[in-house]
């Protein structure tokens, strides 16, 4: 497994001198930890923490920055952060208003955020939590443990951007709980994969398909999707994750969305911009209107070849001034 | 060969089609054509174009904007626009302060770009054109021929940041070009493959590899390069091309310099962060400030696993300012 790293223990220590290298004039990193939070942070407003597993690059650090996410704490390759870790970021930003925290929904990372949460409340901190649960692909397994089959994905992005701007314009942390909840429900993300991704410290791949095949709702660590299939067409797969999208939000004609269309580690730009464009007709057809249209990597699968299409209904016009806000996070724009 | 594409003989339209939906706020697309220029354009300073064949998205549409490029022409895949088309682009945006065209030095490029700015001229259009060649594994390859052996790659985006803010700021085209020139003799820029890129409607790829090998000094078209060995480490990597770029540069301790760490295409963001920072460690041994740093994807080739290292002298202290300037340009952060 041909790699540009250096021991493979290290891979992760190593990327993060090296985002601390190259963003020295945005983020302090605490330490040699996976804690890295934005320069311009006052301490006058309510924190907002992302956080999760390494190898979804720019996911998290990518999205801090003023404007944005206060802090982002980052565990080893496809394994969240310890609640010790989560903790000791919550103490280091936290100002009187609080903080809040937004979680992908992966039953790991739930455990060690709420651990550290409560250690917070008790020593006095305002903690809340946002759960992001936008995977669609997977809330038929299991409808009874629905919050914890529901994966959190490449939507966290638009949660986090939301919530950051929110809370850099001021909200109070109730408030800032309770926008986070209501977009987390407007959210919703499809995922397909050509290629699995690599656990590079472990010279292994998370999957294996066919030259031919493509894995339709896998996760960002491989977790398992609901169907193989020959690849297509660029179009019959928009088709395909539009469809289940459009019946997800039974959307009708005019009404506003922002889109995503992320890239999973080594998808081409070419292979994205084609995608959109076969999403952007069917957007057309059924009379959408999308005022933020995003496509590029923000929240990757370490080297997985696939892509992945996020739609957040703008039921208020607030999200998307939120959305428009500047931001110096590195991987926003 | 798996691609998120439709027919092959379509994709270069259909992504120009997703380039024109994703960013229809920032960019105007003429009819059918690879011509994208920036919606605030005035024509009332020096336009400046920049293009080339297609297939190293985001380049160069993720650099028009404000700030930046006025323009982008982009041909097939690897293949440059036509002279017709390229005077097409020139003659959308030239206002009376005339066109600075900024050229990858290819051969095709050099030629197409070459009979555009003449019959521009005979239109009574002030033409200049500045070509990069900022690729120096090639330069043994023919010292007779020099100018056209020495490629330009990720370096183009550096001389683009600059002169597109330069002419912004108000520079008239003779000052353009000269400093164009400058910058170009400052930026230099050493690649490496770990796999070959796709020719996708074709159906191959550009050279192949053995699984543990690298290639040093390819080009983003698959050209030669000058050594084929195993890889080691991001390290010794980092330490090959920063040999390369010190005998080249013959730089001094405390000398300023913009850096940039560019995927090629599937490179994943983990692999370019961890050799960010053995380049990083190499920068502080030698004493270098690199007050701009670059890290990700801004030149591609295709689908190519692989990174270059671009220095750029910051000679005058100007070219800082005009680097930090900000622009919408949707590629530039």
């Amino acid at each position: 497994m041909k790699k540009i790293i250096n021991h493979k223990a290290d891979i992760i220590e190593d990327m993060f001198q090296g985002i601390a290298f190259n963003y020295q004039d945005l983020l302090t990193r605490i330490g040699r930890t996976g804690i890295f939070y934005s320069k311009k942070w006052a301490r006058d407003r309510v924190a907002v923490i992302g956080g999760g597993g390494s190898g979804h690059e720019p996911t998290d650090t990518g999205y801090v920055g003023d404007g944005m996410l206060t802090a982002a704490v980052c565990g080893e390759l496809f394994t969240p952060p310890k609640a010790e870790l989560i903790t000791r970021a919550i103490k280091e930003v936290a100002g009187p208003e609080g903080v809040l925290l937004v979680v992908k929904n992966f039953k790991a990372d739930i455990e060690a955020f709420n651990q550290a949460a409560q250690w917070a409340k008790q020593e006095g901190i305002p903690v809340e939590m946002v759960i992001v649960a936008d995977d669609i692909s997977t809330e038929r397994l299991d409808r009874k443990t629905y919050a914890l089959t529901r994966r959190g994905v490449a939507g966290t992005v638009f949660v986090q951007k939301i919530i950051g701007a929110a809370a850099a314009s001021g909200l109070r942390l109730p408030e800032l709980k309770n926008l986070g909840d209501q977009v987390v429900e407007a959210t919703k993300t499809l995922g397909v994969a050509l290629s699995p991704s690599t656990i590079t410290n472990q010279d292994k791949v998370l999957f294996s398909l066919q030259e031919d095949e493509i894995y339709f709702g896998i996760g960002i660590h491989g977790e398992p999707g609901y169907r193989i299939e020959k690849m297509h067409s660029s179009e019959r797969l928009a088709i395909e994750l539009m469809n289940k999208l459009k019946n997800a939000f039974a959307w009708k004609k005019g009404e506003t969305f922002a889109i995503m269309v992320n890239g999973l580690g080594s998808t081409p730009l070419m292979d994205q911009f084609i995608f959109v464009n076969d999403v952007g007709r069917l957007i057309g057809l059924y009379g959408l209107k999308t005022p933020i249209r995003k496509t590029g990597n923000y929240m990757t699968s370490n080297d997985m070849y696939g892509i992945s299409l996020t739609f957040l209904r703008l039921a208020d016009p607030q999200w998307l001034r939120y959305l428009q806000m500047p931001t110096d996070a590195y991987a926003w724009k």
